[in-house]
């Protein structure tokens, strides 16, 4: 049954028409929002505007009887496409089983921003969190480049003498500008998502000429983990992506960092986005709510 | 806080009488139901003896409204110490927070059954299992030693022609007796619990001079996961059987198998015991449940 919807949500992604040669930023993220909006958003939470440090922020809180904590989502895109919007599936979800609010960061896009602007946003977002938030209650979480952005916004913070966040949750996450993981070819074909081609064009937008062999663009493979908190890693084998994942593993484990590498088979990049076809987003996503309870208890 | 636990959980540990040279494996045996009957035994749960396959085994059941589904549960001790009574704690814990019932199997034990009268036991508890139960309504459990029954086990049920179960849940498990792992050495001083020399004379009582270089032996080294269900690997980063898991979620990936490789930093062998003075215990175990009841749906 499972393995049939698996299966189901391969096609479906291929189905997807890809672009011929370069795209228009504006044309990739108008494309990006259209197939986001195809997933369905839990209705529940309760969605409002708001600014974080100077950014447009929307608060997502449950309907009844909060939890306390706060979750700090990054929206993914490749650092150039996407909102807060686009992955509101994803926010309210976690906010619906939580029982937690969220926060998610409308932080600036590559190429009009390249890096290391998003990191600036992020970290200046939970600096002004921490004005009235003890840091045991902030929890970072994001998927694709916002779970990079999960990471490498602990990186600053750390580096910056800022305390650490009570945990990080990464859907897919991108953490390697150098693009080095073996899955990199060896999930090529199996990927139905990402393009070598598309890939390397998102990432010369946003690192605009930056060196990606540095621990704020290629965390799995450049940085030291010492000091951070809990880390909850979900992703698919049928990710090019897979390895950005495994080897940030290593580095907790190296580093004697609390580290959960949760993968699920023959599944895509942000696999948890198809709670509405695939068994695996849901339980995938209670997995993620049980971690973010656990952390911000 | 939880640091100040893990620390003080070491050093309990490091408190325990070494052994010095060979001891009689009768005198093993007490030793190691002394060190266990220190930790708590959650009350609720209500035990039976019953047999499964001609060998005795505990039936352990939640006190109200069970859920449908059998954890067929493996207890530790290097494969020639322990009983379903050793791993009380555990298998009571998974039940109390399943509310699912568990089997717990009183194996052969080496060195009057060495290897691989232990598998055998296994096998023949889920093949008369399966003759009142779908194999999706059963998962297998263990810990160190039982957790690699919960995977040889597996391997022997595929090979023989079995349906799969629905799930694995190892904690700390031992899954190579070619003991090639990086972390049997880079760990040896972190281990609180074992040491080489424990390891080699309990691993001469199992092999009884078999190879171990082959799948029932070194499943981490030399099993092909082909086909396997989803498995749940939880260990901690002081112990020398650290690497164990870490191959074996490797080799899980390769197979696309779905596999979660939960780590918890600075803390022993089974720490999942150490529910009354460790956070991350309870922790632990929380998640395993979330992740058995997922399977057992």
């Amino acid at each position: 049954m499972s393995r049939e919807q698996r299966r189901a949500i391969d096609e479906q992604l291929r189905r997807a028409p890809k672009g011929a040669g370069p795209v228009p930023v504006e044309r990739m993220r108008a494309g990006f929002a259209a197939l986001i909006s195809e997933f369905p958003v839990p209705v529940a939470p309760r969605q409002s505007g708001t600014t974080l440090a100077g950014r447009p922020a929307i608060l997502v809180e449950p309907s009844a009887d909060p939890r306390p904590g706060t979750i700090l989502y990054f929206h993914g895109g490749s650092f150039s496409l996407g909102s807060p919007r686009t992955a509101m599936a994803l926010t309210a979800n976690l906010v619906l089983r939580t029982g937690i609010r969220a926060l998610s960061l409308d932080y600036r896009l590559a190429p009009e921003h390249p890096f290391p602007a998003g990191i600036e946003d992020c970290l200046a977002a939970y600096r002004s969190l921490l004005e009235d938030n003890d840091p045991s209650s902030i929890l970072f979480a994001g998927d694709s480049a916002g779970g990079g952005l999960a990471v490498t916004t602990t990186l600053a913070a750390r580096d910056a003498g800022l305390p650490m966040p009570a945990g990080i949750v990464a859907f897919s996450p991108g953490l390697d500008h150098t693009r080095t993981g073996a899955s990199m070819a060896a999930k090529e074909d199996a990927d139905p998502f990402f393009t070598r081609e598309g890939m390397a064009r998102t990432g010369e937008l946003y690192l605009a000429g930056a060196d990606p062999a540095q621990p704020l663009l290629a965390p799995a493979v450049h940085a030291d983990l010492t000091g951070f908190p809990p880390i909850l890693l979900q992703v698919g084998t049928n990710e090019m992506l897979l390895d950005d994942s495994v080897r940030l593993a290593e580095r907790a484990r190296d580093a004697d960092v609390d580290v959960i590498l949760d993968i699920t088979a023959d599944v895509p990049h942000v696999f948890h986005t198809f709670t509405d076809t695939l068994d695996e987003a849901g339980q995938a996503l209670d997995r993620a709510a049980l971690f973010i309870k656990q952390r911000l208890a």
